[in-house]
């Protein structure tokens, strides 16, 4: 739970990490450079007008996402410490002296330094006030804010948070609880094997500095009833020791056979990203981020899918089997909900993942289309640099010979660019159709099948 | 629903609104000035460590709240449309040739024109491309962001974010929803005597172009359901006549007799404001704004409430029923939930509010606390300029020579100041502690206490 490590880290908290990045404009192109790198390696031309400013978008959010490194807490804290009495002559703790004060929900969000992907973090932090002082409340926010917006590990960011706090407000104690969230995204092969992939990957840290070092001290218990977190004690918050494997799935992730080997000039390109924005390379957690980066990445090549997916395609009716058929020959239209799908936004090379909704009316003379061959047709136009209104339409473009030309399609989904570049919508979730045949003609029967898509929603459970 | 109006307002979208604002410093500097006459009319010393720096802080929250007077949407949209097919010779609408596209829950705060304090609202915007071209996602929530950074009313930001997004994408059609949720502050004389006053007034608009500018459309339906606005239709939503009177509770507040005439200066310090964020104080929606702002400040003035108060608890006996004191006695800690409070941080002037949770031991000799009273208490120290910790103080230290030293007061709160300044944790929450005599000593006692508030909270439930 001890998270003061003296001098250094303190003398780095007052001044920002100095990494020689005055330049901005040269790092941010610095950037592009390696981004273009990384697109020609997916086999994409980088001058095909959805991905030309591509480089430029990366380099913008991802500086923007890690403007942690250029930010000093002393600026924030200094200023927004006031004065306030404890209390007069009475046994008990209240006010500048000894009043726990909490903020809980504070959402954030980080980029996990074993795989760039970003995280989400539900923060809470909570201090007492000692020496007849307390601090400005929204300042534990925008402390939390500067050491998430680097490339982070949970409980390193944990124990960031609370020596800042804890040498910027010089309490009796600080304490800080994280619920981090990751995704899991699952590899090109896997997903065709695996059908309950579980896409989010959860922790729970803490770290506590003075009266909160003991994790038995009655301040925490103090802290989790304030919080409300029923049923949950420190028992259940992960202690990470340093035989601990990481949590980021990239670090157990299969070597795909099919991508091949790693390119080494992409390897290098990320290599270099990282050091633009202000990191070095070399530290050991680091070490192994720009393979698995691109191992990650080289699921969205642009390869031969198409020619892969008429494969499928013909071989399909075996796949239905007979209590398949009855089911749906029986219903007026045909749907199939909540298939999964994850992909990557060509504008900013970042994940949006969620559900496909595909209904369709059976023409004659046409089979029903099994669940596997649609969840295939699903991920096939996922695993690519997209964007949602693309996969919308293609996915329906794609089952309309099959069944006659009567379907609709609405893909919901969270976006990462929506979060993490300064937006920071963290509730926000994009919807798109496509409707082909009668569904866009008859607005009963698309209604018909628009109210059948389950709600609360996917993104209301995340 | 029609929200086009034409050039006047297409050249101000195009080029920002000009109000010959360049010389920022002299904006901000003009902002301060009258917050200290604001602060001197409350009966506060400006020079008090506390509020030292309170006009600077106002004045830059308020620049920062009201950034979309000085942002351009042309500026956001352009170099963000992107190339999309349509569908390939098929009956149908898909990808950049009508395929609907919606960003739902998008979180945004505004300012109202009508009393000047923020509001909250929770945008949904939907688009149906044309033209083969789409825009990137993101920017429909930015180009909200510019008309929700103002001072507004709810169906004039609706109309500007549509006909915003209509010139700059120039679709088939822009749908918006808002769901806007304005505090209503109750003032400091009714308080007293209404005690199931509703804390929000909520209001839903729409506005639709294009497609969507007949609100029967079949693209409205299709919008609904994908917003999974279940058993909400257009025939809910407010439509605003000319003759409707305004959703803001400053509008119907009675005036207060206590409160006196209203301070001449300090309207005019307000106006003064207004004019420096870049409106036009003599709009008509804005005319009465500042005398309607000082009336509800006036709520916060630094009177003699402790006499008041004094004179409150001599007499607090009579105010407890025979019921109420045998139910109390019979208890081991006697507890209040759930008192609501509303108060005005002095750092910036901005509301917060939430509830009270207060226990305490009868030692020999006391007789026990009549809820009413508690409420009072409460309530006397709300209505100032204040911080959440010495609030929680107050109450505890007020209470505690009433029943013979042992307190524990919770208080939960929303703070304004978390969402409307560039921090925007809207999900986020605040919690502070006092605990007197057993209490501090005892940590069972204390957590039987604190384990009795009830969750979901509150805040979980706005």
């Amino acid at each position: 739970m001890g998270c003061l490590d003296g001098g250094r880290f303190i003398l780095e908290l007052e001044n920002g990490i100095n990494n020689g990045c005055s330049e901005i404009g040269k790092d941010a192109s610095a950037i592009e450079d390696a981004v273009k790198v990384l697109l020609l390696g997916l086999g994409e031309d980088i001058n095909r007008e959805g991905i030309r400013k591509t480089p430029l978008r990366v380099a913008k959010a991802l500086r923007e996402g890690t403007r942690g490194y250029r930010q000093k807490v002393k600026d924030i804290v200094e200023g927004a410490l006031f004065p306030e009495a404890g209390l007069d002559n009475r046994v008990g703790h209240a006010g500048g002296a000894g009043g726990l004060v909490i903020v809980r929900d504070i959402d954030l969000f980080s980029y996990c330094e074993s795989c760039m992907l970003p995280f989400q973090v539900k923060c809470h932090v909570g201090y007492v006030p000692s020496g007849e002082r307390v601090v400005g409340l929204s300042k534990l926010s925008r402390v939390a804010d500067v050491f998430a917006k680097r490339l982070q590990d949970p409980q390193r960011l944990a124990n960031e948070v609370c020596s800042a706090l804890h040498n910027g407000i010089k309490p009796a104690g600080v304490a800080v609880i994280l619920q981090c969230t990751h995704i899991h995204f699952p590899d090109i092969e896997s997903i065709f094997l695996d059908s309950n992939h579980q896409g989010l990957v959860k922790i729970l840290v803490s770290a506590g500095s003075g009266v909160f070092e003991n994790k038995n001290a009655d301040e925490w218990a103090d802290f989790f009833n304030l919080l409300k977190f029923r049923g949950i004690s420190m028992e259940k918050i992960h202690s990470r020791g340093s035989s601990d494997s990481c949590w980021c799935p990239s670090q157990s992730a299969k070597v795909s056979s099919e991508i091949g080997p790693v390119n080494p000039a992409m390897v290098t390109a990320v290599a270099s990203i990282i050091k633009s924005l202000g990191e070095d390379p070399l530290r050991k957690e680091l070490r192994g981020t720009p393979t698995r980066f691109v191992k990650w990445l080289m699921n969205f090549q642009n390869s031969n899918f198409d020619m892969k997916l008429n494969g499928f395609l013909n071989g399909r009716i075996d796949s239905l089997t007979a209590n398949e058929k009855v089911a749906m020959e029986n219903k007026k239209i045909c749907s199939e909900l909540n298939l999964s799908f994850w992909s990557q936004c060509e504008h900013h090379l970042l994940p949006f993942h969620g559900v496909v909704h595909i209904g369709y009316l059976l023409s004659d003379g046409f089979s029903p289309i099994g669940k596997s061959l649609l969840q295939s047709i699903v991920h096939f136009y996922g695993f690519k640099l997209q964007v949602q209104e693309r996969l919308t339409r293609q996915i329906a473009e794609t089952i309309s010979p099959l069944i006659g030309g009567d379907v609709i399609v609405v893909v919901e989904a969270s976006h990462t660019c929506m979060i993490s570049r300064g937006i920071e919508k963290f509730g926000s979730s994009t919807a798109t159709i496509a409707v082909l045949g009668r569904f866009s003609t008859e607005l009963k029967t698309r209604a018909s099948f628009l109210q059948g898509i389950p709600t609360p929603s996917y993104f209301s459970e995340q």
